[in-house]
C-alpha cells in the first residue's frame, strides 16, 4: 500500500502509515450489537449516521489508524494530552535533534489577539516588523543548534546537551489511535480557538480520514463538527427568537445569560442565519 | 466522615465511600493552567461556568468519588462499558453468591416497546399478567438459588456452580471515578433512552455529586444535560423557523431530514416551546 | 484475507478478524525512537527481545488485533476487566438472546478446590455424580431458556425477559486489542491461576498471535510468560542456594517468608531445576 | 490539612495537593472482592502482600494521590508518557512563562556514557570545563528569557512567542493518579536507567507515597522494586549456579544467552550475592 504524505508548516507533515478498517468496518461491529434486531436500520450510511448521532461511539472505535508525523515539539506538547492513543517519539537521549525548527510564516507574526487571552490576532504587523521578529526567530534558532552542536562535540551528554534546545524545535513519532479518539481530536484541535499550528495538523488528518471513511466523515461533519449546542439558558432566547422576538430586544439577562455568553449566543445565531 | 447511602431497585443501594475534593478543587487546577493570566475571569462560578461551557474538561478530573454499589448483575454489565473508573467486584469464585435477586415491581413489567428496539413500552400489562409474571420472575429465582446451594452442598466448584444463577442476581462492587468521567456516565445513563434499572442508579449518584460539587452540577446541568444540540441539517430548520415558517410547512427532505430524524426535531423544537 | 477460527469451549469459538501490523511494525516504531542511534541493535529479533526485555513497551502497541469472540457471559464478565481493548457486544435489549448455554464436560465437573479459594481441584467426583450435575445443569438451562421464550411470547419486554437468564448463556462481541495490552491480557489469562473457561480462550488468541508476530511471541515467552520473579526476601534464600545451602535447611522466616510464601518459593526452584 | 512539600533539582518541586485513602482503603476494597470468603488472609499486612505478590492491582487504585509539581519542560515531556493520569499544566499561551529555568549542577555536568546511549556518563569532566558548560547553559537561558520579554513588549503573540524557550524552562501541573499507576511510575522512574532529573522527582513522590500508605510502600518494595526477574534463557544458568557450577564456567552461548544479557545476568547475580 502507497500512502498519502501532507506536508504541514514549514518542515512537518503527516503521513498515513498504516489502517485497518473502513466505513464497513464500523457497520460490522454495530451489527453484532444489533444482531438479529436490525432489519430496520439496514442501510450502510443510513445506520453510521444513526450511530453518530445517538452517540454509539463503540463501533467507530473498531477503525484504527497509524501516522507518521513530524512536528515541532511546542505542538507536541499540545498534541500529547489526547491520552488514548499510541506513541513512539524520537528520543533525545538516544539520538541527536536534528537541525530543524519551525519558523512561522511572516503572515502568521501577529500580535496578541486582545479578545481571546489564548490567541493571535486577526491583525497584522507592519511587514517590517514581522520581518525583523522572524529574523530574530531564524538566528536564535541557529544560534541554539550551534551551541547544541558544540557541547556534543565537548562530548557533553546527549540527555543534558539539548536542555537549551527550543520548543520550536522539530521531533517525530508514530501515532495509533482508534476513530473515535480521532474524531474527539479533530473536533478540538480544527476549532478555530486551537493553535493555527495545531489545525494546520488536524486539517491534513482530515482530508485523509474522508478518503478512508467517507460515510463515517460526513456524519461526524453533519451531526458533531458542523452541529451547535445550545445550553439550557440559551434555549430560553432560541424559544423567543422562534416566537418571533428581534435579538436586540432580547433580556438576556433575565435568562441566567451574562455578557460573554450573550455574544458567543450572538455568534451561533448568525452562524445559523448566514 | 458519614456519607449518605440511597436504596436503589428492592435490594441495591449506591453508598458514597470517599471523595477527594469539591468546587474548589475544580477551580485551582483550573488557575494552575491560566497562571496570572485570569483576571477576568475571577469568580469561582463563573469559571466552573466557563470550564464546561468551552468543554475544557481536565480541571473537573481533578474531583474524584469513590461509591458502594449493590446491583443486579445485568445492570453491572452495563454499567463496567465505561472504562475509565477503577473496580474491585465480589468474587463468585472466591465467595458463595447470596440469595438476592432483582424482582421487578409490578409497574415495571411492561410491554416490549414498539417504537424503541432496545426498550419497554410506557404501556402496562393487565395487572393479573404482570402479577403472573413477576411470580414467575421470582420462583425461577427462589429455584436457581436452591439449585445453587445443592450443587456446592455436593461440594461442586464454587466457579462453575454459579454458572446458572441469572443475571437478576446482585452484586456489589467499590468503583472510583473523576468527576468529568462521572459526568459523562450520568449523561448517557440518566437519559430516556437507558434501561430504567440503570437509571434509578444514575439519579442516585446525581443526588450525592449536587451536594458534594453544587456549582460544577448546576454547569452540567446546564451546558450539557439540558443542553440541546442541532446537527448541520437541522440548523437549516431551524433557521426557517427563525424565520417564521412553520413546523408543518417545513421541507424536512431538501435539508436531508429523514423521517426518523425529523420526528426527532420536532421533539427538541417541542421541547424548548413547552 | 481469510482468518482462522477456533472453536473454544462446547459452542464458543475465537476468530481473528483483522489484524494491523507484524514483527516489523514493531521494530519500525522502535526506530523512530532510536534515530540514527541504534546502530548496534540492529538485528530485528535482536531488536525485538531487548525492546521485550527493557519493558520497553510502546512499540509493541504499534500491531493491533481485533477478533470476533463467542463466549459464555461469566467469562464476558472477566474479560471485560481489560479496560483497555474495544469491544461492540451483542445486546440483550435489541435482539433475543440465543438457545445457547456452556455445559461443561464431565472432565471439568469437579470439586471445590481445598487449596486454592477461587478454583476447582485436581481431583474429580464419581462418574455418576458429575454426570448428575451435567445432566441438572443440562436441564436447568433449557427450562430457563423455554421460560424466555415465553415470555417473550408475552410481548415481555427484552430487557427484562432477559434476567433470569443463566451467566452460562454465550454472548459475542468484537474485541480489539494491541499487542502490548493482549500480552498482558494473556499472561494473566494463560495463567494457571485463571479459571479453566478463560484459559481456554487464552490459548485459542495465544495461538493467532505466535502465527502473526513469531519474534514478538518468543521474546514474551522467554522474558515474561516462562520468567520468574524473585521477591526481595527471595533472593535473599536463593543466595544461600547459590551459595550451596539446602532447600530443607534454610530458615525461611529468618527471610521474613511466611509459610505461603516458602511454598510458592519451593514451586519456583522445582520449576527451575526440574 | 497541611501537605509535604519537597524540593526538587534547583527550582522544582513535589507537593502533596491531597490524597483519598491510605493502607486501610486498599484492604476495604479486597474485602469486597473476597466476601465472606476471606478469613484465612485476615490479617492487614499479610492481606496487601498477597495481594501485591499476586499482582491482584485492583484494590491498589482505590488510593488516589494529588500532586502540585513544578519541573524543567523536557521532564514534562517523559512524565506526560504516563497516560493513566489527569493534568492540568500551566498554559503558555494564557500566560506568561516565567523566569525559572533548569541549571544542572556542576556534579551533573557530565559527559556522554559509552555503555548507555540513553544516559550520561559516571566520569565527570576537568571542573573548568563543567563550570564553563554550566555557564554557556545560563548565559542562553538569559538571553533567551530577555528575548522572549522583548517579543512579549512588541505585542507578539504569547503562543508564538515562546517557541524559541527552551526545554530547560520550568512548568508546573497538577497531577493526579491511582497509587496503582504510581507504583508503575515510580518503577520506571526511580530506575538507574532514567534521567537523574526526572529520578529525583520520583524520589521525592517515593517519600510521600511511603508516609501515606506503609504497608503498600513496603510490599511494593520487596515484591516489585528489590524484586529481580529471570527471563526463561536465565533461568537455566541459574539452575547451574545452585547445582554449583561458577559464573566464569558457564556456557551462556547454549543457553540462547548473548554477551549483553550475559552482562545483564552477571550483574543480577552480584546484587544476589552482595
Amino acid at each position: 500500500m502507497e500512502f498519502k504524505e501532507i506536508k504541514c508548516l514549514d518542515k512537518g507533515f503527516v503521513r498515513l502509515v498504516d489502517v485497518m478498517g473502513d466505513d464497513n468496518s464500523i457497520v460490522q461491529a454495530a451489527r453484532v450489537s444489533y444482531g438479529k434486531g436490525t432489519k430496520s436500520v439496514n442501510e450502510d450510511r443510513g445506520l453510521i449516521r444513526y450511530l453518530m448521532r445517538h452517540k454509539h461511539t463503540t463501533p467507530f472505535e473498531m477503525v484504527e489508524f497509524k501516522f507518521h508525523i513530524k512536528l515541532p515539539i511546542f505542538i507536541a506538547r499540545q498534541w500529547i494530552r489526547h491520552r488514548t492513543a499510541n506513541v513512539n517519539e524520537y528520543s533525545g537521549r538516544y539520538s541527536e535533534m536534528k537541525d530543524e525548527f519551525y519558523l512561522p510564516e511572516i503572515d502568521q507574526i501577529r500580535p496578541q489577539s486582545t479578545m481571546n487571552m489564548q490567541g493571535r490576532s486577526e491583525e497584522t504587523f507592519p511587514e517590517e516588523t514581522s520581518l525583523s521578529i522572524q529574523n530574530r526567530l531564524k538566528e536564535t534558532q541557529e544560534n541554539l543548534f550551534s551551541e547544541y552542536k558544540d557541547l556534543l562535540d565537548m562530548e557533553f551528554a546527549r540527555e543534558l546537551a539539548r536542555i537549551n534546545l527550543p520548543l520550536s524545535n522539530y521531533t517525530e513519532w508514530y501515532w495509533k489511535i482508534d476513530l473515535h479518539n480521532l474524531f474527539h481530536f479533530l473536533r478540538l484541535r480544527i476549532d478555530s480557538h486551537a493553535q493555527y499550528e495545531i489545525r494546520v495538523y488536524g486539517e491534513a488528518m482530515a482530508e485523509i480520514v474522508k478518503e478512508i471513511v467517507p460515510l463515517a466523515w460526513e456524519a461526524f461533519n453533519d451531526y458533531s463538527l458542523k452541529a451547535l449546542n445550545f445550553s439550557e439558558p440559551e434555549l430560553k432566547a432560541l424559544k423567543e427568537m422562534i416566537n418571533g422576538k428581534n435579538l436586540e430586544d432580547m433580556d438576556f439577562e433575565s435568562f441566567g445569560i451574562k455578557k460573554r455568553e450573550e455574544a458567543e449566543f450572538k455568534i451561533k445565531i448568525s452562524q445559523i442565519l448566514s
